[in-house]
């Protein structure tokens, strides 16, 4: 796993997975680099997105899950499981609570552990020759929580499909049933995944830090608690220096310059 | 702002945003004549059906939202700002709450409390030349009100697509996504709108009522609890002289006479 | 009704609604029989996946939901439309809490509770003539109760749409709104749900027990919540033998060999 910072002033930090011979397996070890690393860029200012990406140019794998090697060894280990797989809720909890804006960018195989990923990122673009699945069942070992964000994207029949069968998705279908947010050629994958990041980069960080906050926050919420939370978020995003100069420059015509411009 | 309420006994009362100078913005004033208007409606017994419309055959605009101009003069007042997003988080709720079919007709640029306008109604109808975006993050104030009832109607992934980028949907994606029920081309919405609003103003008042209460009220639950609730909603609309009646014509085969005719 | 438990060792059972002079409506005694078979499907160890279908052969009636002629009678009996309406939740909740998975296999109309039936299954495949519809609004009767699981499939603008206009979709508009896992033509439908209910039943009926009440479990959950819930299901999970022997045989490169073999 690498961690690459901004290089100048873009924006965008990226998260490697590059363990191609275990096929970028989420091993405890990688489980917590991830967290240290979703950890660090949560307190880097100059970062407003981050793109989670595999190596997997030469095994078409980006993510298989879990290492199950690793796995089998501590089996009857209560508390060795209970371990792994807090940390890995831990870890895709945290990209849902971090403030910045999460992109995955899937080019290959994303498979029980590896799809919950996909799935727990803000957005996620996959090139045409990705494929999705939660193949758990297959080995006796329902892919209980990588259900949890795939859900929340696709929908009970969907993901009870996925789940009880073990069938691959292809990327076509993943973005038709909203696990990702759209695919794209072989060939295009750098490009778009570039595009969007610095779309985003360029807006508020401040806005999108508050407004994904308050997303997530209201999502089981009934209607009427959710609107009270919401148009809380509203007022003091509306109390920050990013909302005045947004709003002064839309009217002005001009290009807004947020608070955290000279980074 | 303009109300009418049903002329002769279709049932269907119309709600037009005629403000098409200010690309028909939600300025307070017209979220409280909006509330009032629904409000109105909901004691009119005539009524069981309510379109929500706006002028934009010159602008092209459905809605873009608040009136950004009269929000940056109170920006760092928190007690108005407060005002403004609870008066409109108000008002989109009473939309879900109102005992009336609400369809919402669409024909042009929705954009951030105005796309929430649409997510709110039970139903939408867009001509093919309608967008839909939530683009609050372009100017530092990410559409936090908004994505509660979008977030409803397409889930997460799009969700987020649309308030991280800020990007514009086509009427045939946000079909698609379930933003709107379906879309039309240009020249057939006024046709399509009104066979929709009859053939949902022909059936039971009661029984719409009832049931889109129930509907919502249900949303947030689990499931078990959500069947207690609906079981009672059944037993309750079955002691309705309504379905009596439409019970009794459907096996006489003829056609039903609600307890509001005669109106 | 007739319920099949499994002949040979294959595992599937079969529940076949057989009531083609009523368009096989779910009268309070079909539904009590239909609890039974669930129930009784549930305590036979040698089965793992239920297909619940209908003899539509010559009506193209799948299911029609109540039997209209049957609640008329005791309409102003509160007591009795009680009794009525829980048992169907009754029924309907407890396919979602059975330990088998349950596939619905739909050749034709499905409307009402028939619906709603279709919509509680883990799993739903459809001939291409199936439509399915939610027209109690048309006799004063809202379709509350199949709004449950219909919305949790479809989402709010699709099951808004079919409940205030009583209308029908046909099965490859179900099939793009989640309401069933996927639609086949007329002639292939028999091989299409025995190749799925095979593929299924080949899986650990531990595993799928286990995943699936921990699915259903946390659907209604914040993202934390539903995270504590999961990781513990995945922990107990693993506990099992079936996970030792799954992961034990992927490694390895062989077939697994479940605790339920030699059944």
């Amino acid at each position: 796993m690498r961690l690459d910072l901004p290089s100048g002033n873009n924006g965008v930090a990226t998260i490697t997975l590059d363990s191609p011979k275990t096929r970028n397996a989420l091993s405890l070890d990688i489980l917590n680099q991830l967290k240290t690393a979703i950890a660090e860029v949560e307190e880097h200012v100059k970062t407003s997105v981050v793109i989670i990406q595999a190596n997997s140019k030469d095994t078409g794998v980006f993510c298989s899950g879990h290492n199950l090697k690793e796995v089998i060894q501590t089996r009857k280990d209560r508390d060795a499981q209970q371990l792994l797989f807090r940390t890995c809720s831990e870890l895709m909890s945290s990209i849902t609570h971090s403030p910045k804006a999460v992109i995955c960018k899937v080019d290959g195989l994303a498979t029980a552990a590896g799809c919950q990923l996909v799935a727990s990122c803000d957005l996620a673009v996959a090139s045409d020759r990705s494929t999705f699945g939660t193949p758990g069942v297959n080995i006796g070992l329902f892919c209980s929580t990588p259900a949890v964000p795939i859900v929340r994207a696709v929908g009970q029949k969907r993901a009870l499909q996925m789940l009880l069968t073990g069938d691959l998705v292809d990327a076509e279908t993943a973005e038709r049933w909203g696990l990702i947010s759209f695919s794209v050629g072989k060939g295009e994958i750098d490009a778009a995944v570039d595009t969007l990041a610095q779309k985003v980069a360029l807006k508020s960080s401040t806005a999108i830090a508050m407004g994904k906050a308050g997303f997530y926050d209201q999502l089981s919420d009934d209607l009427d608690q959710a609107y009270l939370k919401a148009s809380d978020v509203m007022v003091e995003n509306m109390m920050e220096y990013d909302a005045g100069e947004g709003i002064s420059a839309f009217l002005e015509k001009r290009a807004p310059v947020w608070s955290t411009a000279e980074r």
